[in-house]
């Protein structure tokens, strides 16, 4: 198909998995930096308009997978695509941030949950929502309506 | 970083990208079918609890990239981290779709705006929203206006 590549890395302030938040209600309010390579700094031009970005970036620190999976959130195991498990066939992870400022190929940015030093693979405009009436959340919502 | 692989493939009705409606205000209402792989089908189980889910998959027909593009919602070109444009260093793209039913390792879907065949990279479950309060869209929502 094609081979993944680093557009740039996040600075962080999470150096091990265990410091970032997890589980129902877990807040990303932490900050921190999605650094784009030099050599495609000019595909943020018109960025700075955007207040929501989607991330995708390479879950690199993580190796295999298996298709059931017990979630911090719960102690039933689920399928691991109801999931947001970091160990998946492809190991491509996905995070809205929230964009508060940029200089050249620097965003700064609210709602890091990524180890520092973290591959990014694409950048996309966050552009709309699902109609709250209409979003059911499965497991999970059944998880944090049981923990009130 | 790993190698791409997919996990099942879109059975759409698009048999060319000129058929997929483009463009603002562009509706998605299509039904399709994300055909899982049979070694993959264990990761589905609990997942008709979802009504949204996130779906990863290939631009396995672009190719290349340009760092300023002018997509068809606008006459000016605006930086290819703000489009949806296929042509990408990394070539994933992200739709939403609906839930509407799962038979095994298909899952029927509303929103399909994949070609026919499009290798599926992953699924994850769509929990969140963004404040539509707190959302700006750049020159999407700028050109949007414009059109009325």
């Amino acid at each position: 198909m094609f081979t993944p590549q680093p557009i740039g890395f996040v600075s962080s302030p999470f150096k091990d998995t265990k410091s970032i938040p997890k589980g129902i209600g877990a807040q990303h309010p932490e900050e921190g930096e999605l650094r784009i390579l030099p050599e495609f700094e000019a595909g943020l031009t018109d960025i700075e308009g955007y207040s929501h970005l989607i991330v995708l970036w390479a879950f690199d620190r993580s190796d295999g997978f298996d298709l059931m999976v017990t979630p911090p959130t719960d102690s039933r195991a689920h399928g691991l695509f109801t999931t947001r498990s970091p160990r998946r066939p492809n190991p491509i992870a996905l995070t809205v941030v929230e964009l508060l400022g940029r200089d050249g190929g620097s965003l700064r940015v609210r709602g890091i949950d990524m180890l520092d030093g973290t591959p990014i693979l694409d950048i996309k405009p966050y552009l709309s929502n699902v109609p709250a009436e209409k979003l059911r959340r499965g497991w999970l919502g059944e998880a944090e309506a049981r923990k009130g």
